[in-house]
């Protein structure tokens, strides 16, 4: 599982920076990098009164939209749509409704024409009935050649070079660095940690149900319809709190899906460090926030200041976007 | 929280011994130990076929029986029944059952009347309407008097030294060592890490539903009634699978609930030790297994040798057991 790296992902560049070197290089010199480099000295020099011990050194990101990108739909939703049509081609009738054989035709459209309630048939067809390791390399396998139905850009290489910076450089500085997603959990592992360096087990996410069996002799994990857990708003601090058992001291989100994450997060005593990843570069990535069907960002634009949450601006703050 | 150190648990040794010591010194000579070791040597040495790299160096443990004592009843029961008890001086009327009333009043055998449903009422009762944080002071606080009620030994104490000195040993050979359990998540948590140096995200267990709200102002994770996980028999395997994400190559337990996890983990490739601790000590701890009512081993007796797993004779195999 996950043997072949993927060609974008091996040109993304994890090696430790010396250090007198910029640990993030593709971040412009503003008052978001001079921020967050000073929590990393504060929460890291034992000599600072804000000195934290490594154990407790936890740093949580959202995925879609703040670390690889989200429109015009979150790219589980494009490997669902992909994986209904192979699905399709060995057995056409699972194409039971008018969602099905949209997504089945790579028609987003129509895909997206029932709502969440069609989103999530789609999602449950595409990622139940096979094992987690069979699901986990035929993500891995689509990632392979998948393309930005916009830009035809590789989807694997949709990641944001700044934030793969951000992870390496809180790793060098002792940081356990988790994803906190709505995104699924198998889908993820799939490629966390040969793109952002975050191994399995510190990949939280929703979840569908699963079952063990025997299934010919050979004990297997297999993905069942049905959904066990959604890693999404209050589900977040929930996630956190039965994967992880520690409050982090560090979050990183982009969306209002992430206000009670950073809102718990950053209540904890002593230092914290709460950001949002805002889309404002509509040139070179996207530029949404209050109005967009995806990512929407409204609660925390409005309270960001008055928490002292860190509010990236994408166009202001990034040299770079991507890798 | 779990600021107050146990003065039981401060009396265990986690310290690192040089490498010519023997790392298990509470382990007599017998094949049981060579095995083991001949395991971890094999797993760790880059000349070895059977060289792990440290990544996938993944050990689980169950709790209950394998790591601590298990008898007469789960020591979480004894928790609950102490802090019903606690609740009802507070609040005579949350007593509305004959099961709850046996309970308060420490009647072991009138708690268990009602056979698991009873068990149920006593603990959603007991872990519920409370944050996370306050009922993981509450549960180290009880560990720091609670005693046996046949022996009147600290609870605290009555952790296998041998399985310290495995645990210890493991992690010094580059293996992360996790609690995969039927018990609580956040009842373990409460003192894994001082007496069995498993931090909290390294805990896994069953788990009872929860909720995020702001309380007078603050960000609180609740404990709500009714249950979200139950982690034995087939949940093992798939408690792991949804927060490690990786197969284990070492899996302890003690009881048929931890075989599913021991089938799973053992049948992965490579090199991979099973080990079911068999309770055989009825003078320096207990002797049970197929009839227990607590912690039954059957299958797991009948199925250990032909399945190449390592049946840990209590009796035969540990020079001591309690640190
Ligand atoms: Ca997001
Ligand atoms: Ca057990």
């Amino acid at each position: 599982m996950r043997t072949r790296l993927l060609s974008a992902a091996s040109l993304l560049c994890f090696a430790t920076l010396p250090a007198f070197a910029d640990p993030l290089p593709s971040w412009n010199d503003t008052d978001t990098k001079s921020r967050i480099i000073a929590f990393v000295d504060a929460t890291t020099d034992t000599a600072s009164d804000d000195y934290v011990t490594p154990a407790d050194r936890i740093a949580v990101f959202d995925n879609d939209g703040t670390l690889w990108a989200e429109q015009p739909v979150y790219f589980q939703l494009l490997y669902a749509m992909d994986r209904v049509a192979r699905m399709a081609e060995d057995d056409p009738s699972i194409l039971t409704s008018d969602v099905l054989k949209a997504a089945a035709n790579g028609d987003l459209e129509g895909a997206l024409a029932n709502g969440e309630d069609g989103l999530i048939e789609i999602v449950v067809t595409s990622h139940s009935g096979l094992s987690v390791s069979a699901f986990e390399q035929d993500v891995s396998d689509w990632l392979e050649t998948a393309v930005h139905p916009q830009t035809g850009a590789p989807i694997i290489g949709m990641v944001y070079q700044p934030m793969l910076e951000l992870l390496s450089y809180l790793r060098d500085e002792g940081f356990a660095t988790y994803i906190v997603s709505g995104g699924g959990i198998h889908f993820m592992r799939a490629f966390a940690e040969d793109v952002y360096g975050i191994p399995p087990q510190q990949v939280i996410g929703s979840a569908g149900k699963s079952s063990y069996a025997v299934i010919d002799g050979v004990p297997t994990i297999m993905k069942d319809p049905g959904i066990a857990f959604v890693d999404d708003k209050e589900g977040k601090p929930i996630g956190i709190d039965t994967k992880i058992g520690k409050r982090p001291i560090l979050v990183g989100g982009n969306s209002d899906g992430d206000f009670e994450m950073l809102e718990w997060a950053t209540a904890g005593d002593g230092p914290r460090l709460g950001m949002i990843v805002h889309h404002t570069d509509a040139d070179r990535e996207w530029a949404y926030d209050r109005d967009s069907h995806i990512g929407s960002l409204s609660r925390g634009l409005d309270e960001s200041d008055a928490r002292g949450w860190l509010l990236i601006d994408m166009a202001g703050d990034w040299a770079n976007i991507w890798p």
